[in-house]
């Protein structure tokens, strides 16, 4: 069998094992006329698509390539490495081989019969370097930037992306079922992470979370117990854990757990690109009092939040009546962060990316959509002593929400 | 203990636990001394530095922020988050917060009494968006592109640098020594991916792996049986995989590994940022002679590269020798892909990041220096049915070479 014929069989049986045929054509079609309804509006003419999840969005591959969408005419894929393999998991028509970027022009002109005289790119990730290069290449055209309109198309899912949101969200469900088996007092909370990243990879995660960011880094082992939920570190988040050294400063870390501490475990998943985002606690033996009553806390705020979900409700207005509510029940300086180095966010979308629209908080006044997914996550800290914390993936349904995170709310106690 | 005294006293207790104090001070002025003979020649008046390897790599922290290198005075480390952490990881003199990027040139101005008239960015991969707010913030500035001169400084490492990758490389050591212990008849290429990570991450390893790229995404689950190893994906590298979806398409997958099939383990390690490559065989009973045999060759044309490995040896031409040797031992069109997709390397460099200079491969003709560190990876492929690989990290030394991945060289047969 020839390379082309055995490759072309192995991905047909992997899709068949996966049980759909990559992402459907009635899927990209739906996604094209979303952008381009946005690319109208800005004056956009066509789009460069370069980054990994935005080309995969609209084409259904991740060969890498560079994706052409004109506002008319139909988008041409052009693919560097593998283009036998894009040309089968892409249902888009138009996909050709190119070997340089230099090629771009003539194949663009080629396919659609001229070159664009506005030109959208990711600017918001796209390197400088690769954006002189275009600069270089169509200099009729105005290169604009149309982070905006793409992230705004992504920000609304499907059901066919919901579903695999879900299937994410499965996927953590056993992941978390499978840490009761394996927490064990003298664990180190890496040991645990490990372990658990392992037991998701068993049951279908991909292994990557991705951010949309150049610094930020995802990853999947935030095992924070006792006195390492109380610490901050470089991301924006309420706590980072100690971590293993000054270059990953963040997550499980080599402490040791011990019976009785609070134990929080915020462990993504990702199926398919697809990601849901959850938290729960464990611990061996009971968590003293002081940790309980900040969880159940913590269970409040996630179901106030809940309470507000729907299309309509302000982003922002939700974050700040968590402030109030927390206020209220006594823990505003341990609420999202230690005092002075607080979080202003109480949930971030999510999807493809872990940094997606909507952000539920300050600055962020615009309302849900129906179709929006964000992960909410309400966490409590003490300072020296640990942190307890909860959260769910949900989306927003025609009149309010539903959980891609089906996994029992208690604590998970050994 | 309030939250200053507490984050302190967990980070010495975290250093001793490592085993020394973060980045010493004499490595980073040292470091700083060869930049700054990089960027005397290009012109570049001052530095600011923003990608999370770069900045670790002068500052010797991770912590979020933005590092302001002059030519002559000190440097300035301004951090978002988390301050009081980046202090004490930091060995740099003047560390200061920062809210928003919009306070830059008033704390340069402040600092270094003037604004710099050229300043040099990493236009590699910043984001457009972020090099438009630069040119807004220094109007009397030219802004030049510094990540040549970054890369080069990176590219000869120090003592203490190629201590931590050969602690990377005993990770590794041990990952494999445990792989001979999980690997069973039965069980998918991403279970046996998973459980490997798992016991890294138990030894010490980082979980990240790093590359300087947009859309190019390390992992370590690069393990592909059979089959599974004949197959291109969208990376510059002989074979990808099958991966677990098209937004995972490389890596191991949901095959099942058979016995007497070639098992390809590519497994990267990481400790305090620093990375170790190593690629070795397993096979459950004995492979088939075919592999067999390719193997061997692997291993000649492995043996070969580091008889040529010294000071003064052209990158290019090393690689170039290599295709000779595997024409004339008959696998020219086997060798690092197959026909029509193979890559044109033979070794990449790395430390905090994989693909460092130098490259051997087609196109870098300049002589390998003392303390330059790669992977030389040779690999055969035969579409359809396998593939067979061998992988070492070395350092060059005065007169040669050392191996940093000290690892038994043969099959682990199980």
């Amino acid at each position: 069998m020839n390379y082309e014929d055995w490759v072309k069989e192995k991905l047909e049986d992997l899709s068949k094992s996966l049980g759909f045929k990559y992402t459907p054509e009635e899927e990209l079609t739906d996604r094209l006329a979303r952008l381009r309804s946005g690319m109208k509006k800005k004056g956009i003419e066509a789009l460069l698509v370069v980054q990994k999840m935005d080309y995969y969005y609209l084409s259904g591959t991740t060969q890498d390539g560079i994706l052409f969408v004109p506002l008319e005419g139909k988008p041409l894929l052009m693919v560097r490495r593998e283009l036998e393999r894009a040309t089968l998991e892409s249902s888009l028509e138009e996909v050709v081989g190119i070997k340089s970027i230099r090629e771009l022009p003539s194949l663009i002109h080629n396919h659609w019969g001229r070159l664009p005289k506005t030109l959208g790119l990711e600017l918001d990730v796209l390197p400088v370097n690769e954006y002189f290069k275009y600069e270089g290449l169509f200099q009729g055209a105005r290169l604009m930037d149309a982070s905006l309109v793409i992230r705004d198309t992504r920000k609304i899912k499907s059901l066919f992306e919901i579903h695999l949101m879900r299937m994410a969200g499965e996927i953590g469900r056993k992941v978390y079922q499978k840490g009761r088996e394996i927490l064990k007092e003298g664990m180190t909370e890496i040991e645990f992470g490990g372990l658990l990243e392992a037991a998701a990879k068993m049951f279908g995660h991909e292994g990557l979370l991705r951010v949309r960011s150049l610094n930020y880094e995802a990853y999947t082992w935030h095992v924070l117990s006792g006195s390492s939920g109380g610490i901050v570190s470089q991301s924006d988040s309420p706590m980072g854990g100690l971590g293993l050294s000054p270059a990953f400063p963040v997550g499980a870390s080599l402490k040791v757990m011990r019976a009785h501490e609070p134990i929080l475990v915020d462990f993504g998943t990702c199926y398919h690109g697809y990601q849901a985002d959850e938290t729960r606690m464990f611990s061996i033996g009971e968590m003293t009092e002081k940790f309980l009553d900040a969880y159940k806390v913590c269970r409040e705020i996630h179901d106030a939040v809940l309470e507000e979900t729907r299309p309509g409700a302000d982003c922002e207005a939700i974050f700040r009546n968590t402030l109030q509510l927390a206020e209220k029940l006594g823990y505003k300086d341990r609420y999202l962060g230690p005092p002075g180095l607080q979080t202003r966010f109480i949930g971030h979308g999510i999807g493809l990316e872990l940094n997606e629209f909507p952000f539920l908080a300050q600055g962020h006044s615009y309302p849900l959509e129906e179709g929006m997914s964000f992960a909410v996550e309400p966490k409590i800290i003490f300072p020296g002593e640990g942190s307890v914390g909860f959260e769910n993936t949900v989306v927003v349904t025609q009149d309010g929400y539903d959980i891609l995170t089906p996994l029992e709310q208690d604590i998970f106690k050994v």
